[in-house]
């Protein structure tokens, strides 16, 4: 039995088998959200989240250049400060390369990366660069955050409405495109060039946050509130319904998604059956929106501030289970699960 | 010529040439110190570092169990908060696995991270574990710190003592006896455990810094002063000599180190030649022990506070160069250089 357990290898636990077993050697309020809150000051946090990017796992000169390989990487993790509510204050790189790896390479790499840095005004603070057999790419980010506007995922109650910030399934098309190009025979230029680019270019949700804030502050002013509205939320990193999920799970709450709710990039229409459309959307994953649970009026007041592809796509029930619902009865009503849901995918 | 620089690859120019090469892509005031400073609020910095290890580059098993590979990754990225004089509120640990190898020695790797950081009460705050060809340890660590109470390399001034808070040298001879135990002959037991746990075991010295802070205002306040005193310095994590030339260059002045103030580890006397000896303190690099430059009186002070590992070993000149002198003549005065040093140690 304990040489049993001593030989027990990576592979067969898998890396989140490993990640459940090491989190007793951290601090149990620290786990569960997209990146780690620390209080720093009276009324401020820093939050801090890590990505470890290994090329040929993550990432691949087939489908991505160096500079999107940096400006995704980048993306991914001010994604993770936008999902906690917190402004960006930088990014440390730690590279691993081989010594045959160009320079040019990684100076496009980090062109990638210092492009999508600059656009939400931070940048590169630190990093170390060592050898390595394998192209490595580990990426800090911290941001900040007043401790009062901190997004859980654990704080969605029933009556919440389900916001998201943008469509879903775009990236993954776009991924799709790009390493299977016969598949966008239907499609014209310029609906191939928004699918790719939704893969490469994705655009981290951070000026949601300014917009939040704001509705949440008026409505508390009009309905003359002593405490803040709670605001429950994640990334949709790993697909529209692994957020809805993830946050049901960590509120104790359940879930009904409406078909008619949910809407598909333009392109969809006339390319992907409705089947395909909706597998995209919902489990394709990848295009950093936020999904936000918050009550009705402050819901409907930020998806119009946001404009058309921001949408209420369902609301926080009593229970555990996240039903889709589809009211016009083209899809059968059915509980999404995770374990489902990647089945789905794959399937 | 645009061909020749397209296929220049990383290891014709190195790490260091990379390095300094992809400088542009950081704001300019980042660079140059132990680790990133962001002011986060009025007063209060943030202070970032970051390290990657790789597994037979880094360390490897023939020296390192994992438990001592985990708390020298701690504790290396601690010293580098200690050297900017913040104090921790975190680390975040990105790792790279293949599938093969035993979930036991991540565990055990996590426990000495842990067991180092809990010594210094603070812990282990997020991570990412993800499949790689190659076990990478990818750590980045942040402290915090009030603003007026940074140590910067760049801040030496003429006349100030340069200050050791240890001895030098063990850590490197440490290593030595690991790689070549028949080294060891001369040495009794306890010695060499000694030495060996100045290698496995480094200690961060963040312990200095509440002491140079109570002297310091200590000081400020007899002498009706009314700006604080600053200080300079950075750790020895690459070797004594390597520090003082950093803290030199980095404040444009030179520096005159008197060895017969630099004491070594007390196995050296009747171990190694009087020449090994000087080597491995000058150049062993990886003691984790701080070289400040302030003020004689407080210099002395805090001596006298840390007791008698500590030592003033010299002090700052005008110029640039940074001389080794000997009074009692056994070794050649000599201009020390970080070329020179490496190429030293090598030899």
């Amino acid at each position: 039995m304990n040489s049993e357990l001593s030989s027990l290898q990576v592979q067969d636990i898998g890396e989140q088998g490993l990640l459940e077993r090491l989190q007793r050697f951290c601090p149990p309020e620290i786990i569960g959200d997209d990146a780690a809150v620390l209080v720093t000051a009276p009324e401020q946090s820093l939050v801090v989240t890590t990505d470890v990017l290994v090329d040929g796992v993550h990432f691949s000169n087939v489908t991505t250049s160096p500079e999107d390989a940096g400006w995704r990487a980048a993306a991914a993790n001010l994604s993770d400060l936008a999902a906690m509510g917190a402004s960006p204050l930088g990014i440390t790189v730690g590279l691993g390369l081989p010594g045959e790896v160009r320079v040019s390479w990684v100076e496009r790499l980090y062109q990638g990366m210092t492009e999508c840095l600059q656009k939400y005004n931070t940048s590169i603070v630190g990093g170390d660069i060592v050898r390595s057999p394998v192209i490595t790419l580990a990426i800090t980010a911290f941001g900040q955050v007043n401790s009062s506007q901190i997004i859980r995922r654990s704080a969605a109650v029933v009556g919440d409405a389900i916001v998201v910030t943008g469509v879903h399934g775009a990236s993954h098309a776009g991924l799709e495109l790009l390493l299977h190009p016969e598949l966008g025979e239907n499609l014209n230029n310029e609906e191939k060039t928004a699918l790719i680019l939704a893969h490469q270019r994705p655009q981290p949700r951070l000026d949601v946050l300014p917009i939040l804030q704001k509705i949440l502050n008026f409505q508390s002013k009009i309905q003359n509130l002593k405490s803040k509205i709670p605001v429950a939320g994640m990334d949709s990193s790993d697909g529209l319904a692994d957020a809805i999920i993830q946050i049901c799970r960590a509120s104790g709450v359940g879930a009904v998604l409406e078909r008619r709710q949910i809407s598909f990039p333009a392109a969809f229409d006339h390319w992907l059956t409705p089947e395909q459309a909706l597998k995209y959307t919902l489990y394709g994953g990848e295009d950093f929106e936020l999904v936000l649970c918050l009550p009705q009026e402050p819901a409907l007041a930020l998806v119009q501030h946001l404009g058309e592809r921001a949408a209420i796509v369902g609301k926080i029930t009593p229970g555990s289970t996240v039903l889709f619902h589809d009211e016009q009865k083209k899809f059968p009503d059915q509980v999404l699960s995770l374990s489902q849901g990647f089945q789905h995918f794959k399937s």
